[in-house]
């Protein structure tokens, strides 16, 4: 069933220890719907500058995924600039041009309300309650943050997830917005603020999803050649929120858990493909045969 | 069977966020022989000074562990002290006083030579490799390093390792031994310098086995409160190297992956329950029940 994605489309440049692009298609929209939309139906709310390329268009509309809320409006596309550490596990902002990103206000298409599932990417709180509020009734919403929402709009941020049913954030996030230092004690205090689900996203290491009664954990894919981890994180959440919407959850308290855990599998299996190339070159290809198997090498590689 | 464990017996001071010990039972021969027990017959070789309490004997007796090659001679036994930071994933080293340590050389007693396991704890790679040519025909052998022996003792631990069926060793450590950034690849350059098996364990985020023709992931066990770090890696390595022992694998190369991943999942409910009290604390009540409770967590948690 139909999942709404909300958040940033933007052009990228980035250094990488695998090496460098000056400029490509990036933003967590854009990487949140390329990853769902191997799973259900897509339709994005973004806005991009006159400079967005027509290429980048056929892209997200090769994928299926609905374009009417992709605004176009004077002036450039969002763009930011960062360098990877060695390992990669660190980044260093070089540039954040936000240009026609800095006054992006979400305005839901009428034929986007009625949708049943909603994903919310990383931009000001405030905004993603109000595309919270222009819903009708969704049986989910969740959503993404991150360190500075945390840290310096604290009040806006927990009246926005109180309404949310799923929160993904990494650990470093979970510590700091529940000052708990045990992520079983930091996912009781986040859970008691609204979102049912949480899920910790831990990069490398894998991620752990706190539902009510339990978690369930994966360790991370281990790849070959590591290229490029911008995005990953947002492709976890369109695999995560994709697969949920392709099995019609009715709402999170009468999922199932291994519903859940598959969810958090398939969030893991497109963050995986996601670093193997550079940007969101790997969806060029990915086939759905592809995240299947992969979803298999998951199972056989920690089954015991 | 029966199982040797060779390594250090020691006093220990540590600091950690939840707390101060000035002087504890500690030494990885100490801790990988307590994990080990709760699996099969274990006895180990090490050396303690005058110093040395009939507690901590006690303590090691009362889990049937064979003391017959714990060497006493004059002097103080082996003392380290240190500092973790407040994550707990690093730590600083205060005092190493090496004392009766600093001239240990392991001799096996006769009735140690038939077994069919033996578990080398960090040591001199030479001395490993000694104790290694003290045995008869053993079924399985396999230890531990650090990244002092990889850095500076390079050409003795690659002839030790060459004829180990297992080494144990965190990732930075697989990284430093290898020269690759990917485990994948790491593991494939380890593997060819001599174990068929490497473990490569990854402290909070859990471990991964590489075996012949594939690999096997499970994540960290998420404890409600981490204490005291000291000693995990060697509890893992314990359970790890026991669970094998307690299934008479005959050799590494007919061991089945279904037996070899749950030898991980061992070593990971040890090295969980080192983390949760001070030194071997978390031994002195520790139940077989409790190990097997933890194992059907571990399956719960993962399961997908």
């Amino acid at each position: 069933m139909s999942l709404i994605v909300v958040g940033s489309v933007a052009y990228d440049g980035v250094t990488t220890p695998a090496g460098k692009v000056d400029r490509m298609l990036g933003g967590a929209c854009t990487y949140i719907s390329l990853a769902a939309s191997y799973f259900t139906p897509v339709s994005i709310v973004g806005v991009v500058g006159e400079d967005f390329a027509q290429q980048d268009v056929d892209l997200l509309a090769g994928r299926g995924i609905g374009l009417e809320g992709l605004e176009r409006v004077p002036g450039k596309t969002f763009f930011w600039a960062g360098v990877y550490s060695e390992d990669m596990n660190d980044r260093e902002t070089l540039t954040t041009d936000l240009n026609v990103f800095a006054t992006f206000n979400p305005k839901l298409p009428e034929s986007y309300r009625k949708a049943p599932y909603l994903m919310l990417g990383n931009i000001q709180p405030a905004l993603q309650r109000s595309v919270r509020a222009q819903m009708e009734k969704p049986a989910i919403v969740g959503g993404d943050t991150m360190n500075y929402w945390i840290g310096s709009y604290r009040d806006e941020l927990l009246a926005t997830i109180r309404e949310w049913d799923f929160l993904l954030i990494n650990d470093s996030e979970a510590r700091q917005l529940s000052g708990e230092r045990s992520l079983i004690e930091a996912a009781n205090v986040i859970r008691s603020m609204g979102p049912r689900l949480l899920v910790i996203k831990r990069g490398e290491y894998g991620a752990t999803l706190f539902y009510p009664g339990g978690h369930f954990s994966v360790p991370g894919y281990l790849l070959k050649k590591l290229v490029d981890p911008t995005g990953a994180g947002d492709c976890f959440a369109g695999g995560f929120a994709g697969f949920l919407a392709s099995q019609g959850v009715a709402d999170v308290a009468s999922a199932d858990t291994a519903t859940l855990a598959r969810a958090v599998v398939y969030g893991s299996v497109m963050g995986s493909f996601c670093c193997e190339c550079f940007g969101v070159d790997r969806f060029r290809s990915l086939t759905r045969d592809d995240v299947e198997n992969r979803f298999q090498e998951f199972r056989q590689f920690t089954n015991f």
